[in-house]
């Protein structure tokens, strides 16, 4: 039940900086693993037999505006965690949701009971040996490896770019994603195959007689974009 | 909580008969829901704090083999269900597992408490207005989804063919995945472009003097087949 988006820094501090992925983690307040970092998340609110409460998107959606003050469109469920021993004060079993977004249009903040809350690099956390809290550690990779293979045969994140875009803007969000750097040549190429999906806008700006310095615009073909989200495609970066 | 498996009849009796996708279902004998078809399923055993019971996925495979003596070696997780409402006698959220099996290596027993169980076509229960138990029809339903759009990025139910198998064999497989015929010429095409995993092991039969009666043999290469499975493949039949 969280966030994994990548920065974006204002256009004056971006030379030689690129997105990174990034996620929302919060500082546990209280027991067990108090002072840990820890993905945002709670107990599903259960009333009675007669009304049954809440959904478990539901809940995903209102803990993490809880939490972190983010909200969010959509949340996909990515796996339930339900090993016995995962939570010291009983069985819990945990049912994570996901979702990718600009890091810049969602700035969290401490939820009502105070907690820290912030976005941290996946990277730096996965190469980290401070632990997150309960099996977090074993969450949050499995989440990075849902999206760094789904990232292969869906347009995941295609969402996060303007309406139109570089080919280097769309290689920036593979390599945040993938978490390392993409030959842009062989990008180019692997683009031309993916039929139709992208359609040329012209260049950037119509600078006069300086074309090599404007980078091309594209965007998405709807109809293909549409069929790409429905039967994926192969993009084997 | 359940195994998809397709049909294979006696050698003598396939002419004209291809395999089909199925699913063990049980008949519920008690309420709610009592005399209704369902998926196999049950409770998770939890003790107490300090033994806080079986894994989901044990918990899956016990009542597998409880309510239809069926066993496997390997069910993978594919939805949490937990809609409110979703079971009269209270808040039930239920993750639910699939495998893909051989019918014909998992004959379904009754289970101790006498619950009928058995294979029913897939297909047909979808076209069907007879409703399964609970949320089951929407569980059947994400589960052949889930099924039908990952054999076409990953080699699903491959591991059911026999070691040397004809493009025939293979064919009907995946026929037999997604409920419907496919073109023989074109799907033989899309296979030469499943680079290396496919190795010819020639005919079937050294049959003198009539090798077009005899269909070619091919067995997969383990190392593009290992690739296919960590990697994905791009198979859009």
């Amino acid at each position: 039940m969280f966030g994994i988006g990548h920065v974006e820094q204002p256009e004056e501090t971006t030379a030689g900086r690129s997105p990174q992925l990034q996620v929302i983690l919060i500082r546990r307040k209280d027991e067990p693993f108090k002072g840990c970092l820890a993905l945002p998340g709670g107990f599903v609110n259960v009333r009675d037999d007669r009304d049954q409460g809440e959904s478990l998107e539901t809940a995903a959606h209102r803990e993490l505006e809880e939490e972190t003050g983010v909200t969010v469109d959509y949340l996909e469920q990515l796996y339930t965690f339900g090993d016995p021993g995962r939570d010291p004060r009983g069985r819990v079993i945990s049912v994570a949701y996901y979702a990718l977004v600009r890091t810049k249009d969602h700035t969290p903040r401490a939820g009502s009971d105070a907690k820290e809350a912030d976005w941290y690099s996946v990277d730096a956390l996965l190469a980290s040996s401070d632990k997150l809290a309960f099996d977090h550690d074993k969450i949050l990779a499995v989440a990075v490896d849902r999206l760094r293979a789904k990232i292969r045969y869906a347009p995941i994140g295609f969402n996060l770019l303007p309406q139109k875009f570089t080919i280097q803007q769309l290689r920036k969000l593979y390599e945040a994603i993938l978490g390392h750097d993409l030959d842009e040549a062989n990008f180019r190429k692997k683009l031309n195959t993916m039929d139709g999906l992208l359609v040329d806008c012209g260049l950037a700006e119509d600078v006069p007689g300086r074309p090599g310095r404007t980078p091309r615009l594209y965007r998405f073909d709807k109809r293909a974009y549409d069929r790409a989200v429905k039967q994926g495609f192969d993009f084997e970066v």
